[in-house]
């Protein structure tokens, strides 16, 4: 027991925040995005404010938000390291790079003001348990500590990751298995799956599966499953706890026609249309001050990258074209949490129940954005800080791209018709800022953009990309297939099968409208019958405002045949002729999750169960799953607080918002998919007095760049 | 009696599909997009295909479904006026800008060929009916001689509305009305609005009314509107039926702060971001070839301005990427009709419930788009060739766009994470195909945009921009309004209220996937519950596939909690693997009418009461609402049609697809609306074997241009 303990102790997994100790570990010393703009010599540098560039992150915090620095999370390091906390934790520690920061002070706080004291979040596996530590870094102080009394653990470790993945091959059964079913052991590649959670045999130890793919003769191995063969592991000792093997009989699918890498491709290229560039003679017209503090056209926004939810926008603030003041909208919004379940209820497949911010770490996933191609030529690019597991920091390089954005759209028109003889013909142009991020959880790609724009609204985007979790199959025909047969998805390929499956990112947005204290309005469009004789027509629709009291009034199903605005107000601040000002939730195309409520998958994910929700801002509730997702109960989820059913009018309320996605594959998702995406809006309502882009000028062919090919340069 | 007929024909109102006599009725010489290529001199020339640019209009027809060219409407006209039917129709009749051919025809024709006898299709008022005849122009033979039995008249010409507007200046009692609201006449901007249908006592005769609004003070006349003034008149007539007032101590609204025009706020322009241009060193990658025939990347179709739909696209197809062959998509995809009901059942309003295609003409509404605002740099513009009422052709200068879109969005991606420890990062960047149209329906500006995706997806959006009619009201702040008070709509300024409305977009989709006998599937997400101990989850979700046998079948209101996908298939064509290749359409955000479904509005308006439709092809089923929308009772929609209930199993089969929104106004919007969109997706579903885009090349630096801002150029 004491060897175990000790083993486990020695293999331990920590973070819940976390990092990448195989990636560079070093600073970024190649920076594609910079030697972009350097070559670009031709731009006009006639604009008073510098051109973004990336930039090596800063040295020192200059905001409360701020990520904790390089030379923080080595504080923090040390500090657990020497006090007294070394005899209780290891010397491998896992902060969080995220600090932990009182709302109130962050709004008091002004530039120029000293910051509020650095206080580390860190949660960390030790001894069996979970921890969660507030550490001061400025005293050496660790002034919280708590064991975790939920059940679940915290997010997994790239270092638990990549070990489970090498962890069966040191047990004879499982090699065995392998070299019976044909595959050199050179050739395997291994997934770490996250097991959900499905009943009290799985309680009290970390658990993971181990599901294997043969790479040989492509680098997609996603799509050369090795079908029915599951290696249970603890996640701490590493041990193999079992191997099931029920797919024998299933070949592995052929190797032909799976790369997608340009490299494997060049002599088949196929170049459909000429080059194409989004181009701005005079630079952006956005700067990033002190690291992370975004200014651009009429918003302003602390933006920073997070291992757990990725991108964290905070303090976004527009410029009210009345008054010139800069006025609060959203005092912090992120992806809380992702649920992605997979609908094969069959030994192999039924845990496939991910939760990808929770589980894996969003951020930790999110991998450098390729320069040119995940963003336009006049991105910037900012790196992030993370902590490795046992908390030494290291740089994930371009983690976030920014850019401002012209697809061709318009912000507004109208032409004067014939009829009144008028010659009106004004239009202008529409340009957004696009902060964007790219979470690769092992086969699938998440694009997450937040676009601003310069009418007030904000846009949240999601685009699913990479590659399917497919399942090895003996058919190669559907005409082999009987009627009565479930093969739970579509047959892509032969012998591979695409599994249906559902994608829902759950989105934390604290509004604060013209302040923290805020009411959620449903506005329920009504059919009204008219009364006879009052008029020729029999119904129209009407507005009625329904101002929620509690939680439970702002549980909402969208419903397409009882439909209502969902707006976030401030009941003490009105426009001039009376309007309270707010923000709405403009939801675009979404998915609901179908799941019976009392199957454990969703009661994990239970935060899906509706697609808005509203509660009190509670600084413990962020993480829609719970903090501790892995394996998780389900008791710490967004509809568990709602169930309190706590007062939310004219308080500092959280909206949550889930976009979801069903995916029945098809055959163009082979190998590689087509982005999907969709969205949701934040739009101004009654917020400004009038539209704010009214005096926005139109573009003249004078101020447009004189471009050529470069080629000819 | 005899007077009467003869003032009718005389003042006669005609065409279905129509016109703008007060507009540029030569051909257009300034010419704003040829001369934005010119000046581009840095411009390489060394791609083989020619820069795309706007001509002049074909003189000459090329292809089967090419609209009327000048000289063929002049050729019609002389038909009509030289034959017998001048006995029977007046000489000014009103032929329709497009072509009659047959699909099967159409279909047969290969580029070469000679063409098909070129008809065309006219629509005319005479001698109080309506007529429809086919003119075959070769053979001067008028073909087809209908008159309509159907209730309804057909679309207004601009000729109608804008006489209308003036008409009630001859009648002194509403001069003396104006004069009493303190109004100059002067000032006066009448506005022709469609009465819509209400019973039998707005039958037999042609009814519009018209109300007013000052324009003193500004060009946003909409925004100060007389409000209670309501004239009926005799569309034929012009005479004065009745005249309601009733709005007398209802203010006509401040004229301050409603410009919109830059030249009356160029004083106080906020100019928020640097130029910004989408650049091309190499030059667009589409040709039109004959005037109509687009051919960018993999895909090919006819594009065509029409009077009633806009924008009509033909023959799409899409290249396959294994066997290099074109394969077709869609025969024919057009806005068939618009619905747009107001919320407010008192006098002055209850009628406003405008079908924009058939009421008004879409196309014809269709105004110039502005270079550069409407359309980015690389835009090529298509003129119009339209028929005024005399049947007189005239062109419409820059009718519709074309151009390549780059939003820095991506086609694919795909990262490895370190826990495999590959190092892949491979991106393709998204570029696709825009064809635009702007239409102005008086005060509202719809946006229309297909959008061709190289991975074979089309989208169809619509923008909603313009300005919003307004009721005046005495309030001038809420405060002021009681719990008990209805105002129909949002106060946006002092004694201004945006009235509650909603907007409907119905498209015909013609699909041929893969040949013209398509079936339409339903793929129902139905939960399955597990039996007890067959798995550790407790439900999935299953696809379930309904073919649709016939019409009934196929009406679909779309329901977030039993979702389905919506597959065109063609039933005898496989994929390699065994899955008919289909076509889905994908629907974004929407809106569903929720009117009373025996309200006269909806009657008429009953194709929006599902979002989908599927209908044998039948080529007299085309307009939504019916041919003869104007006044019409609602017994020719797709609703009727539909109840027919007409076998659609692997038949020709038209798609219809309602995209819809409810608008509920807010101070945003006022004086001028920021523009809000919604769109739906044609996308690919087994229909290619594998991602068709796999082999698309990343962007590279070397490619893209060197630029220069143009001043310092």
């Amino acid at each position: 027991m004491e060897g175990k303990s000790f083993l486990r102790l020695l293999f331990l997994i920590f973070s819940a925040v976390l990092l990448l100790l195989l990636t560079l570990l070093n600073l970024p010393t190649r920076r594609p995005a910079r030697r972009s703009y350097s070559s670009t010599a031709a731009y006009s540098s006639s604009r008073t404010s510098p051109l973004p560039r990336a930039t090596t992150p800063p040295t020192f915090p200059r905001h409360p938000l701020d990520p904790l620095t390089v030379r923080e999370l080595n504080r923090v390091r040390t500090i657990l390291s020497s006090t007294r906390y070394s005899r209780r934790l290891p010397t491998r520690s896992t902060p969080s790079s995220s600090t932990s920061q009182k709302k109130s002070k962050v709004l008091a706080w002004r530039k120029g003001d000293p910051l509020p004291p650095r206080k580390a979040s860190v949660v960390a596996r030790a001894n069996g348990a979970s921890h969660v530590l507030t550490v001061n870094i400025e005293t050496s102080e660790v002034t919280r500590h708590e064991t975790g009394s939920l059940s679940g653990y915290p997010t997994m470790t790239i270092e638990d990751m990549t070990s489970a993945t090498w962890a069966p091959l040191s047990n004879a059964d499982f090699n065995r298995t392998i070299v019976d079913r044909g595959i050199d052991l050179t050739d395997l590649a291994c997934l770490p799956i996250s097991t959900g959670w499905f009943g009290k045999s799985e309680e009290s130890r970390r658990l993971i599966k181990v599901q294997c793919y043969s790479m040989k003769g492509t680098a997609n191995f996603y799509m050369r499953p090795i079908e029915g063969l599951t290696v249970l592991l603890d996640m701490d000792t590493k041990e193999v706890i079992h191997i099931v093997d029920q797919g024998k009989n299933i070949p592995i699918p052929k190797a032909a026609g799976t790369d997608y890498r340009f490299s494997a491709l060049n002599t088949q290229q196929m170049r459909l249309t000429n080059p194409i560039s989004i181009e701005q003679p005079k630079g952006p017209s956005f700067v990033i001050e002190d690291g992370h503090s975004v200014k651009w056209a009429n918003w302003e926004f602390h933006l920073k990258p997070d291992p757990r939810a990725g991108v964290v926008i905070s303090r976004a603030m527009v410029r009210d074209p009345g008054t010139g003041d800069l006025r609060n909208v959203m005092y912090k919004g992120f992806t809380s949490e992702l649920f992605v379940p997979y609908m094969d209820p069959t030994d192999a497949w039924y845990f496939k129940t991910y939760m990808d911010a929770g589980e894996y770490g969003f951020g930790l996933q999110a991998m450098p954005l390729d320069p040119l191609n995940d963003c336009p030529r006049n991105a910037y690019y900012m790196d992030g800080v993370l902590a490795a597991a046992d908390g030494t920091p290291y740089v994930r390089s371009n983690m976030i791209c920014v850019f401002e954005r012209y697809a061709g759209d318009i912000g507004w028109r109208h032409s004067e018709s014939p009829i009144t003889g008028m010659e009106i013909r004004e239009v202008r142009p529409k340009v957004t800022l696009v902060v964007r991020m790219a979470a690769s959880v092992a086969n699938y790609d998440y694009i997450v953009d937040w676009e601003f724009q310069t009418d007030g609204l904000i846009k949240a985007k999601v685009g699913l990309s990479g590659i399917l979790m497919v399942k090895g199959s003996p058919y190669v025909n559907m005409n082999q297939v009987n009627q009565q047969d479930n093969l739970y998805g579509t047959l892509l390929s032969e012998n591979v099968i695409g599994v249906i499956h559902d994608h829902y990112i759950t989105f934390y947005l604290d509004m604060d409208v013209d302040g923290s204290d805020n009411s959620f309005v449903k506005v329920n469009l009504q059919r009204e019958q008219t009364s006879p004789g009052e008029s020729p027509r029999r119904s129209y629709l009407k507005a009625v405002r329904n101002v929620a009291k509690t939680e439970k009034d702002a549980q909402v199903k969208l419903k397409l045949y009882d439909p209502s605005e969902f707006h976030v107000v401030n009941p003490s601040k009105k426009t001039r002729v009376g309007n309270p000002v707010g923000y709405k939730v403009v939801p675009g195309g979404t998915a609901a999750s179908l799941l019976d409520l009392d199957d454990p998958p969703q009661k994990r994910g239970a935060f899906t169960n509706n697609q808005i929700w509203v509660t009190p801002y509670n600084r413990t509730e962020q993480w829609a799953g719970g903090l501790f997702v892995y394996q998780g109960q389900g008791e710490d989820t967004l509809a568990v607080w709602s169930e309190r059913d706590r007062p939310i009018e004219n308080e500092d309320i959280v909206l949550w918002y889930t976009l979801g996605f069903h995916h029945i594959p098809c055959q163009e998702d082979f190998p590689i998919m087509p982005t999907v995406s969709s969205s949701f809006d934040l739009k101004p309502v009654n917020f400004f007095e009038s539209n704010p882009i009214l005096r926005i000028p139109p573009n003249v062919d004078k101020d447009l760049p004189n471009c050529q090919a470069a080629a000819s340069a």
